[in-house]
């Protein structure tokens, strides 16, 4: 089975590395998807769940579990509801075949399943040109803001990971390979990596 | 010109992965060489200099320069003396063309050449499994031995670079990318990181 697992800094690429090395090795692609089933099971908004996930047990647990009068318990059971069937859905998803997960601290939740696990990251100017880039015609930030921006998303997605992990997330010694995109063109990129990923998956153990 | 800089932790293999580079590329590959160079230039014992180069300055100034009673000045002029050798003989290196240079913070040194910048490194486990092979006939050292001599050689290596750089020698953000080694066979994995390096220096600027 070969399951690659995409950690990314926001605005480090990482999302159309994940894509494109899905396509290159013809094999599935779950980011947002994992989110909208869960959703829908539950009769919540994407953004509510999204914002779940992000921010995992880690922020309403070790306050709720001391002073029960700080947090409603409907909202503690909600919260870790969702979690468990994010869970047991990324691990669903994982059983089915070969695929790319984006993020949602999957490096961890599938380790028993031997993934690779990849991180991708770059220096704060190229993330802020990649952010441009995606910017709609409305949305005008200024550099300052896009910096804000980029490292509270990257707050949240480290406070997921907190409580699952044994290494902190983004730190190297929780990944197989991590890749510093600054100044490339992630459609070039992405065959080198798929390569190396073929690499992995066949190497002698 | 290629110049691709490689930092390694101890044991993680780092070395015959940058003369299996160089051997790929073909092209030059400087370790121990630079050492020892300023060393018969200076008359003093490759280990003396290459003790110097790896705790650089930032252990003896701080102190000598507030406390001029706590070092002899003969030492420090000739520690920032090596120190300076040994910069100098770094970019004279690389300016003779396409190269592999090992450590000595070279990536920090010839920053100005754009190096692709590589880290390696490797879980403990496979550390300690890798140093067992290099072992003599006659060391015998304990598992716990081991992981100390690891942790002191990594230790002394940071401190060389910390002087010099604006991030600190193992942060990912210093490198281009940094391959987690652990399990791997480097005869195997060298060909995948030099396609990486001709990507790298072939790519659209």
């Amino acid at each position: 089975m070969r399951i690659i697992t995409i950690s990314r800094e926001f605005g480090s690429g990482g999302r159309e590395l994940g894509k494109r090395l899905a396509e290159l090795l013809q094999i599935a692609y779950y980011d947002k998807e994992i989110i909208t089933a869960i959703a829908q099971k539950n009769q919540l908004s994407e953004a509510y769940v999204s914002d779940i996930i992000d921010k995992g047990l880690s922020r309403t647990y070790p306050i709720t579990m001391q002073r029960s009068f700080s947090f409603p318990t409907y909202l503690q059971e909600s919260t870790s509801k969702i979690l468990v069937q994010q869970q047991r859905i990324i691990k669903e998803l994982a059983a089915q075949g070969d695929c790319v997960i984006m993020g949602q601290s999957a490096d961890v939740i599938l380790r028993d399943r031997n993934p690779l696990n990849i991180f991708v990251y770059a220096d704060m100017p190229s993330k802020i040109i990649r952010c441009r880039e995606r910017e709609t015609a409305e949305e005008h930030f200024t550099d300052t803001e896009l910096q804000k921006k980029i490292r509270q998303v990257d707050t949240k997605r480290a406070r997921g990971h907190e409580l699952l992990g044994k290494h902190k997330w983004g730190e190297k010694e929780a990944y197989h390979l991590c890749v510093n995109t600054s100044g490339l063109v992630i459609k070039s990129l992405a065959p080198q990596i798929a390569e190396y990923a073929k690499y992995w998956f066949e190497r002698e153990k």
